[in-house]
């Protein structure tokens, strides 16, 4: 049965007339290690502009951690541009829908849900600007203020650049930390946790993140063995295709389990949702089909009575986290994005990130600091 | 934890030295429809040659119904090809397993699936030259020959067009046809069935595909309508995401369901098999990791009393069909792969695709033929 069309071609002041698509290979100001994908030593930033008949015009981006940025910026250049072209920019879902099916078969998930992010978040900044409201207000507007913490990239750190690290970031007035375990010695993980709660005292809110390398029965170990140093949620513990597994591990510990970075369809978390007893879902709008996609799971989760979170992109994120009445803590993550937009993200005196106020999702990136790094 | 290094990186004969990566844009010889992909007028093929420093070299390839072709294209020559650099060759499982996780946070499934399966099948075809067997033989051996269908992209022919297509299709000794529905009205669906039923007896085999286009409730009424006219099994009847909905399809009805090629991980099929109720299980190795991720599907379907099923590039799974105890019909699909190699899939007497018994996987382009729908 062949969908009702959506008037979404008609030719209006709104009609999309140009899409262009950059791509930029971003050194990291150090190398940065976790338990699975190993050494970081740059990020992929895939950035989409859309301009509409009238003039107004919207960016949207990706990034990943330096493997897939060419083929994502392939598919928006070769194959999403074109399909954009002349449809109406604000039918947002509409069109949302429509690259998830344009895409079907060399989807779902994945590599798609990358390139259909990039053109929805500069779908939602022309939305922002049409309507003249920052993009935190337009949302959900819960709040303009979000808890976050910092997310270390730091397996291969030794305890002591560790503390210095975790130092870094509570004297940036950061009220909660995470760390990467998953080292080759489970003993060298807990006592790594325990040195990092010794040193930050009991205030402060500490997270692990395995990064998916354990398997069921070492994530149990591992989880009964840190439960003592207060931990607040344990972030990936075994590959994200194992939901049950997820549920395992979470009917073995106190410690509420997270995931979502790796989930990249609505279905992989109503899935996870169902099946994974999870506390914390991570979507992350870069690949979870923008902010359509971001706001489906915050949503799918506030009925399920769950907390949303996010993962990397803090200076969109932060916006999106604001907006949500079941926002838990977004992440601060290592990759610099935002120092690459005119507007970092910063905290209050409590420690929460502050929304932008800027009209559209308040990302502009800075042309002078980015082009050095543009491939394509 | 990080896993313990495999050993493919010792340089040796079989150490690869060089990895081709080709784009071709190859036109239909007419537009064939169906219920959600639309018209298809072309179809994409990437091929990748990979060569060992002994001089052994093999080929693989995957194909789309015509998008994210290109960004394949990028994946294998941007982010894949300098990663397989002297790995040994011979390690096929072990480099399968190091693609999914080297491309896992832009994976997983998906267009990296796609990507994958190009390499793994040309891995598969220098295994096959170096142990001198053809790939039906070193896939698992059970037989040679393989039952199998034509498969109709037809939901744009009329009832007319669509009986004398059929009739082509006996008259080349198939002995199994597939048509599409989905049509907006589903009382026309209905009569299309009814129609082909009529036309071609009861001795022959006859399926429906559905493109995943039918509401749950929609695809059980419909089935309920159509049991009378013997139906073998009722292919993708809504969207692939929806596992529990499947069981409540095939509880409904004694035609039996079948689905695979939108399912693109091993897991997505370890899903179906325990949610879906599932009678065939139709993955193909152009999407679902190339020959190590069929296999692996094979057995799994096995294991759990399933028939597999193959979908599209027939000339390639004629040879695995062929190979397994549980082999239930191989699809002779549409896109007419097999003409541009040297060996076009042909049958027997009794309508059997025959494997066949060169050295490799059997598949070997013309680039006579090739060559002038090359694009990169």
């Amino acid at each position: 049965m062949t969908a009702v069309p959506i008037n979404t071609s008609r030719l209006s002041a709104s009609s999309i007339k140009d899409v262009q698509v950059n791509y930029y290979l971003i050194p990291l100001p150090e190398v940065l290690s976790d338990a699975k994908h190993g050494d970081h030593t740059h990020f992929e930033l895939v950035t989409c502009t859309i301009t509409c008949n009238d003039g107004v015009s919207g960016t949207g981006y990706t990034y990943t951690g330096g493997k897939g940025g060419k083929a994502i910026y392939s598919l928006v250049k070769d194959d999403l541009a074109n399909f954009l072209h002349s449809k109406d920019a604000d039918c947002v879902e509409a069109i949302w829908e429509q690259l998830q099916y344009h895409l079907h078969y060399v989807g779902r998930g994945g590599l798609a849900s990358f390139a259909i992010s990039t053109i929805d978040i500069a779908l939602w900044d022309i939305r922002c600007k049409r309507i003249n409201q920052p993009l935190w207000r337009l949302a959900g507007g819960f709040d303009n203020r979000t808890p976050c913490y910092a997310g270390g990239i730091d397996l291969n750190f030794d305890e002591n650049k560790l503390k210095s690290h975790i130092e870094g970031y509570l004297n940036k007035g950061f009220t909660a930390v995470k760390i990467k375990v998953g080292k080759d010695d489970v003993e060298e993980d807990i006592a790594r946790v325990a040195a990092i709660r010794k040193h930050i005292g009991s205030d402060i809110k500490f997270m692990v993140d395995a990064n998916y390398s354990m398997s069921p029965a070492q994530a149990i170990r591992f989880a009964k063995a840190i439960e003592q140093y207060d931990i607040h949620w344990f972030e990936e513990p075994t590959i994200p295709d194992d939901y049950q597994s997820y549920a395992r591990i979470a009917e073995a510990t106190s410690i509420p389990i997270a995931m979502g970075e790796n989930l990249h369809t609505v279905y992989e978390f109503n899935y996870a949702i169902q099946q994974s007893k999870l506390a914390y879902l991570q979507p992350d709008a870069s690949n979870i089909g923008g902010i359509t996609g971001w706001l489906k799971v915050a949503s799918l989760a506030h009925i399920n009575n769950l907390k949303v979170c996010s993962h990397g992109m803090q200076e969109l994120h932060v916006s999106l986290m604001a907006s949500q009445p079941n926002a838990g803590m977004m992440e601060y993550h290592s990759f610099p994005i935002d120092t690459y937009t005119t507007h970092p993200v910063s905290l209050d005196k409590q420690g929460y990130a502050l929304a932008p106020n800027a009209i559209g999702t308040g990302v502009t990136f800075d042309d002078v600091k980015l082009s050095p790094y543009q491939i394509k």
